[in-house]
């Protein structure tokens, strides 16, 4: 299929590059107070850029944090109106001695593009940002009605942004969204994603003694906090990776014979996936599941730190006054947030030891969330995805929680396309993040067909 | 007992108290750099001191950190020598906005004077100096022969002192130390400690994945380094905090029958520790066991942090790829760190979880000590407390380590005398640390009677 637009897209790429290390390089890590700044400047970078490609009504709207970027185009007439969502936080950058180049001098090496952002989420954003462009350049128009809505805060939980899809406001409204924050399966394999996972991240925080003692002094009389925390965590699950909390399972809906059978047939293998992503002697996790079911479709709970006593180098000999565990779980479909939460509640306050005070809290929650790949969205996208990529599209699900795919859900009623251009070993998260080039380059030409599709429909 | 060196100290006790309120206006904290020449002004005020009343070759010892400070007084031919050993440095005083008077301007109230070191150890040391000045002021000599070595590292690990007693100088060849350094176990209680415990300080490093793993996308599959933690923790103590390490308590030496009965004795109440001191619900530790005994008597295991992952406010969602627990060890008579550290090692590998990689590393150790009360300077001790404060000596131990007291035994073949004069709400190391004023008159006396009573014997 011809696409001016596309042809447009291929003869900027060098400039498109350019700009997205520019956008790159701003610091805009919304997990660091000390960088609020830059998080703004990123915000006001890509509202400028908006407005410069010919998007309208561009500006920033201010939530309890980072602010929100608004723009849209709505004048296609009949045509569906997208919701385009991406965030332009990044996560912190340490351990930061583990990059090989700086994480926000974005450098070119081995065919990707290295820096903190670079996939998740600066790349993919910046992607549709170029699909625009080159639509709105090549041909004066887009062919469907747009709406773009960037975050600030999707490393920091998106409290914003829910507060602010939660008020249903009119200028969200849309028949669908486009979610560009999601992987591809393996490299040149389009996926769509239709399922997440969803979680509750929560701490537990136990106090023994009023104040910090010596342990030379109080050992053996003192209740020690990480003692009481060791023991509420391996109460959590059995040896075989079962949660034991209970009633934890009852109410999950588990995957059809259909979509089992689909995801035996994708390219994994999970001794080759230990050693390349996981890199541990063994892999974990619920026993009588596959690595893709225990993932993707299986509910999990981890630890993520445990903050209290003395954490520096050396020797210091206290009994910490109180101590914490952050933990989170992972919820599959069938599962509610606020009824698992009460369930583990109670039950760490059931299984605590004596002597110590415990408490348990809630920090934020995601709803899991299912996507028909009946939708015509859906549809759309697979028959372009099929064309510029040469390959079947693959429907799998992500471990991980997107939350605002649910609010656009809930408050919006606009169902969700997660088309995503990242690979599993873009390192997001970790040191020396990347994105690869030529996704950089099909990812843009793939949004511009995909909304060129949508746009000879016309509105259900 | 007449001495006209108690009696001197009597008439002089006013100006004692005086000069002791000028040493502690000097803010001789070891922790902060900004006080170092603080602490130099101090070590040069004792030694200017120590001249001026008659002690010779008086220097100043320069060591890594702050300066020791040495005397000596060798003319009691036949005699018996004894090393004095003290501190000079405090504590840091936050919070300072706790103090009822500042910390460095010395007050009296209720019988006590109030000031950062006025227990810890300035009060105490001053003692000792006042106590030579008594006899040799009253009498034209000493007793016996003494050498004097005051650190100023103490409150940081006192790296200085164990490095130069290590080396064996002929100037610190003693027969019997002294230690002004540890507590009463009550007010009016003449107190003796006799045991101390050792320790070993250890770090257990478990490594999951390569890198920092995101727990949406990687929850169910990769390794939860705090989870294997977790599991060793609770695996090293069973629901009675017995230590589970195989052999552990093999090689203990108990306290005797005597020991154990004088203790019950003592005027301790666990409840009322438990509220005044811990502020626990509860107190822990092994079952089977008084507190006294648990913290002075049996070994214990405390985990002091546990460094790795996220600690920060709010939510990341990270699978660490390693974490770490700081693990120490408190050692009783008869166990040695060496041998108590390999079977620890040996046992974390053995209940270490599959899937994981676990490092356990030694950071540092001390041996337990134990004084026999037998002891010819134990005896004298005993004595002149009875003849000085009209009860009965008891003997008790410090769960916490002395280190230097195991480097005198060591390196100088010294046995301590560990003769005290603070109380158990002195707020050594907190805010309005304090010294009884009579505990200051009578502790002087205590030392000259101690003094004159070793130089009634001959050397052994």
């Amino acid at each position: 299929m011809s696409s001016p637009a596309v042809d447009y897209a291929r003869k900027n790429h060098p400039r498109f590059l350019e700009e997205l290390k520019s956008l790159l390089r701003i610091p805009s890590i919304s997990a660091l107070p000390e960088n609020k700044g830059d998080c703004r400047h990123c915000a006001e970078t890509l509202a400028a850029e908006l407005k410069r490609i010919g998007m309208e009504n561009v500006r920033l709207i201010e939530t309890v944090s980072n602010p929100l970027v608004y723009a849209d185009w709505l004048h296609a007439e009949g045509k569906p109106t997208v919701l385009c969502y991406g965030h332009y936080d990044v996560q912190p950058v340490d351990p930061i001695d583990e990059w090989v180049s700086q994480p926000f001098e974005p450098t070119e090496r081995n065919g990707n593009l290295y820096a903190r952002g670079s996939a998740d989420d600066k790349g993919q954003i910046y992607a549709q940002v170029k699909a625009f462009e080159s639509l709105l350049t090549s041909g004066g128009k887009l062919p469907l009605n747009v709406r773009v809505i960037f975050e600030g805060d999707e490393e920091m939980g998106g409290e914003g942004i829910a507060e602010y899809v939660a008020s249903k406001p009119a200028d969200l409204k849309a028949d669908f969204a486009l979610i560009s924050d999601t992987e591809m399966f393996a490299p040149g394999l389009p996926t769509l994603c239709v399922g997440l996972r969803g979680m509750i991240y929560t701490e537990i925080e136990v106090k023994g003694a009023r104040q910090d003692l010596h342990s030379g002094m109080y050992g053996g009389a003192a209740p020690n906090p990480f003692f009481a925390l060791a023991e509420i965590l391996t109460g959590l699950k059995d040896k075989n990776g079962h949660i034991l909390i209970p009633g934890f399972y009852d109410s999950i809906v588990p995957p059809t014979a259909a979509e089992l059978a689909a995801w035996k047939s994708l390219p994994f293998d999970e001794e080759h996936y230990r050693q390349t992503e996981v890199g541990s002697k063994e892999l974990t996790g619920e026993a009588g599941y596959s690595v893709l079911e225990r993932t993707w479709a299986r509910p999990t709970l981890d630890v993520h730190g445990m903050p209290g006593g003395f954490i520096g180098a050396g020797a210091k000999t206290v009994i910490p006054a109180k101590a914490l565990a952050k933990v989170s779980m992972r919820l599959v479909p069938g599962m509610t947030p606020a009824k698992v939460f009460a369930a583990y509640k109670a039950y760490v306050e059931k299984i605590a030891p004596k002597g110590v005070e415990v408490e348990v809290r809630l920090i934020h929650t995601g709803d899991p969330c299912m996507i028909s790949t009946d939708n015509t969205y859906i549809q759309s996208a697979t028959k372009v995805l099929k064309e510029i990529w040469d390959k079947d599209t693959v429907f799998i699900r992500s471990g991980g929680s997107i939350p605002i795919v649910g609010d656009f859900e809930r408050h919006l009623g606009a169902p969700s396309v997660m088309m995503g251009f990242s690979l599993p070993d873009d390192n997001i998260h970790s040191p020396n993040e990347k994105f690869c080039l030529k996704n950089y380059e099909l990812g843009i030409a793939s949004l511009i067909r995909f909304l060129e599709d949508v746009g000879t429909k016309s509105r259900d």
